[in-house]
């Protein structure tokens, strides 16, 4: 059995597109997934689940109904399950995504954004 | 309902001593831990969990039976579980740990290393 370390400036190396969310490791019954992410998303929640954005580098802004939240390299937060939350960047910002296997990106809003097929890398 | 940006450098600021865990934030039943590491650790396994270990800065080591793995800065691993390993770090080590809440560092080894007494920062 092998285990791999998982360097995650190379595996955003291996990321072309914009808002593709990649698969890098597996703890129990939890996803990490990374994107590149450069667009407003849509106000969305997930009902069953916390969820959790790392900063890897660059800045982003998750709108809340009654604040927003500044993130940048280095900072995290939990976004609690059931709360809606609007993430946004104008610049490339690259992010860890911690949440249960099968969350899916735009919660129980669904629509156009809805990302169902994510790969390894 | 107000929900923090942790910031994990400034967070690491405020841990004045090694070897002592601190919770920085909760997902679900999932803790997110900090430690200043600076010694060898003890082998152990957590038979009823994989574990996270990042590297948020320095270097460290966790032997298993048949390899050893080497993470720096930036890296990250999942420890399946039980799988037996032993952390070590020759200089002072900044590492994030995820894993479910209680779980306990050295795992079902126990001993003197044992940390049960986790306060938030």
């Amino acid at each position: 059995m092998s285990i791999a370390v998982i360097n995650l400036a190379e595996k955003f190396g291996k990321i072309k597109e914009l808002h593709s969310y990649k698969l890098v490791a597996r703890m129990n019954d939890y996803h990490f997934k990374l994107v590149k992410m450069k667009r407003e998303f849509i106000w969305h929640s997930h009902p069953e689940t916390d969820e959790v954005f790392m900063i890897i580098d660059g800045n982003m802004q998750i709108a809340l109904r009654e604040e927003t939240l500044y993130l940048k390299r280095g900072e995290m937060v939990v976004i609690p399950k059931g709360i809606e939350h609007k993430p946004s960047s104008s610049e490339e910002c690259k992010i860890l995504l911690i949440e249960p296997v099968g969350t899916i990106n735009t919660g129980s809003a669904g629509g156009d954004l809805t990302d169902t097929e994510i790969e390894w890398i």
